[in-house]
């Protein structure tokens, strides 16, 4: 027999890292709810049309597609077809409903935009949604990249309103508090980048300038310049982008000084107003009450080189970096507004605003920092030692009591050598382990062993129950 | 463009739903840490040599493959190879790794023991874990069967201690009691099966006497002893299990009689024992305090014509039922004893235990015993009326107070008119809608409508948190 694996790119979660991660989920779930998002779960199998032509011809590959099941049931008409359409699998066609009709979900955003549209007549606009689920993409895998790995976002649709963007920044803001994470918000508007084109007098290159200012992180400006220029800008578009680059200073005075440069370009201005308004909402609104936007101390930063790859946005956009000087990670969130999402399944006019948790990589930065509560550890707080016999019995009742009074707690069920339960406990990390013995269950007590300090004390078991009520 | 849609046997969960089921979940957890199980996740994906083989054949055909990727990519020569294995798939062959190499999750417990398996050095035996996840299953859909499921699983294995089947009945108990649904558990062994079949002088015909026995609930026992007959079972046999199944009374009185009838059948009296030592655990565990096994009056009844399906399962084995009057459902839950699970991976000796909770035929249950708490369908507690300019910021500012005192609350985005946004509010079902117009402003007041009695007060933002902190 060969030793068993599981895929590449998938990962058993321990116990522990169960736990870490459903803090994480708890701590999102608890601050979305506040916020009046309501949870949404939809099937971790869609129709493969449905997620077909959504993500490119990139995306269409690396979707996962359930091979249909019974397919040696079908007759030899059907046969002939069959093989028709494995022989266009094989050559580069990806949607053959006979071969493969079912795959796996890609990402939360189109099931969402589905979703919205089947139940249109059921749900009440402005439709606010979070949804925490798995998504598969046959990506190489690699460090910090997995075949199967957790999404978390929360979308409004149906309302314009830029309180929508100002409210979506306190979650982010109170979130990665909770979650004792210190970041960077940067924020910008598509609509500055649209701008930045027609500076240019080039609006037709706003893709090229945006996936050239992408990069200004990495390659810095002459890195970027160099390639505005093999994109096709012009001199003195470059020196337009330059201008708007080099523009520093707190948020206020870089919104002055854009609508200085800007003040011809009706999307400029407009992006202008939609970041400056979205600021002054998150002013009323902010949770923390220590990261107001204006002046030097705050982590709201505009960005106008942000520009967030996926085409659908139209508006706000926003990233959120790990700013502790030791981590090293790329964007562990980001979001911003879509203008026609559901028009994609045929409900037009539905405008859209999202963000999304990098769940896998928020845990990564948490063990880095040792941001998790320490108690999240182990379950069991206690263990009694089975010494079989009428203490064994005893053990039981014991136990019975502490789980009355709500404590985690376990027996070792057999009635093993001393070392061998007491290194089980060890190895479990358990803090306490009870010992009813013999003296012990004539006193009507217990003996408590504290495993950190080595302590021990017998007690009653009322003091017992009160030790580890803690 | 067609309607979307998704696939047969899936389903979309609301959020009103989703609230539901995280409800079931999180009772389920809390038990299950009390009892000091471990929470354990694996992927929705395995290897496909990992399944197939495990579940018998019907299982191999019932599992969904996953179509492997970039095969367009292959070179020539592999292609005659996929072909090859394509043909052997539309010929009933079900595992040619170069067509597809993973498939879905189809049950907890084949991964569970591939994960013992795996990481038998990192883990200390015995290890209890639990675990919540969806599986998959290409089963016809029809009402209560899905093709993406929901189970729930805690097991125990390393320890062949009659304690773990006693603390497995308690958490039964403790659950369904918290869940508000009453139960009937059933309690048997499968070494009373194979002491019946000892009985009759057919010890070979094990398996047909278990089939034959669990359909005494719904062919009654004419109908049992026909199929008895028609196995195969002599006149003298028939008779015997009919002399067992006759034996009514207590669970002591049973165990009585049986210990009479099986006293030449040594597997009989093994099986007696563990029925005799679960039930005296038990007592000594008891959670509720109000279902002692004893007497007339409990819900935890030996039933010797309990046989579960699977195979694997060599000692106690119980099922759950809902026993209220009203309700109409198979088994919500059911486990054993297996001994020797984790061999399909080459660990041997592992003996284990387990019981599983059916997550959406308890939810069913639950909904048609109106068993949920009320509070669960919103989670948004207040909604304040958004009446634009100056008021909306007011309102901005409400809202923040608000949730800074942890009260679900949103605001109304957009400034629509009035009867737009009451008119959400009640399809959502809000509790509270918050009217901060010119007056309540100017007052540093905030004018709170009752949506349920209609009542409407203005009272101070301190008041108005107290009133929704309830």
């Amino acid at each position: 027999m060969s030793k068993p694996s599981i895929p590449q790119g998938t990962r058993d979660f321990s116990p522990a890292e169960v736990r870490r991660r459903q803090f994480i989920f708890n701590t999102l779930r608890s601050i979305f709810e506040l916020y009046g998002f309501q949870p949404l779960e939809t099937p971790s199998m869609e129709n493969l049309v449905t997620l077909t032509g959504k993500y490119g011809e990139e995306g269409d590959r690396l979707i996962f597609k359930i091979l249909n099941n019974g397919l040696h049931e079908k007759k030899d008409a059907e046969r002939e077809k069959l093989n028709g359409e494995w022989n266009n699998i094989l050559s580069r066609s990806y949607s053959s409903p006979v071969v493969t009709e079912r795959a796996l979900r890609y990402d939360l955003t189109i099931p969402f935009a589905r979703y919205v549209v089947m139940h249109q007549n059921d749900i009440a606009l402005p439709f606010r949604r979070y949804q925490m689920q798995p998504v598969w993409r046959a990506d190489r895998p690699q460090k910090g990249r997995y075949r199967e790995f957790w999404q978390c976002d929360a979308d409004v649709v149906g309302s314009t309103s830029l309180i929508n963007e100002a409210e979506l920044l306190c979650i982010y803001q109170q979130a990665f508090q909770k979650l004792n994470v210190p970041v960077t918000i940067k924020i910008n508007s598509r609509k500055l980048l649209a701008a930045l084109s027609e500076l240019c007098g080039m609006s037709e290159k706003m893709m090229d300038i945006t996936i050239a200012m992408d990069k200004l992180d990495k390659i810095g400006w002459v890195g970027v310049a160099n390639e505005l220029k093999e994109r096709g800008i012009s001199e003195d578009g470059i020196w337009q982008i330059e201008r708007v680059i080099n523009v520093t200073g707190t948020n206020e005075e870089k919104l002055v000084a854009f609508s200085d440069i800007m003040q011809h370009s009706p999307s400029g201005m407009e992006g202008i107003n939609e970041l400056s308004k979205t600021l002054a909402f998150y002013n009323e609104l902010d949770p923390t009450a220590s990261f107001k936007t204006t002046g030097q101390d705050t982590n709201i930063q505009i960005d106008i080189s942000l520009a967030r790859g996926l085409n659908y946005y139209t508006g706000v956009i926003v990233e959120v970096v790990c700013s502790h000087p030791d981590v090293k990670m790329g964007s562990i969130g980001g979001g911003g507004r879509y203008d026609d999402l559901t028009g994609l399944f045929g409900l037009k006019g539905v405008s859209g605003v999202g963000v999304s948790f990098g769940i896998d990589r928020i845990c990564d930065v948490m063990e880095e920092l040792k941001a998790f509560p320490e108690q999240l550890a182990e379950g069991t707080k206690a263990m009694l030692v089975n010494f079989g016999g009428e203490n064994e019995t005893y053990a039981l009742q014991i136990l019975q009591q502490l789980r009355t009074a709500n404590i985690p707690a376990e027996i070792y069920p057999d009635a093993s050598k001393f070392d061998k339960q007491m290194k089980y406990a060890n190895r479990r990390g358990i803090a306490y382990v009870l010992l009813p013995g013999d003296e012990e269950r004539q006193k009507n007590m217990v003996s408590v062993k504290n495993f950190v300090t080595g302590e021990q004390k017998m007690m009653s078991i009322a003091e017992t129950i009160v030790l580890l009520s803690h």
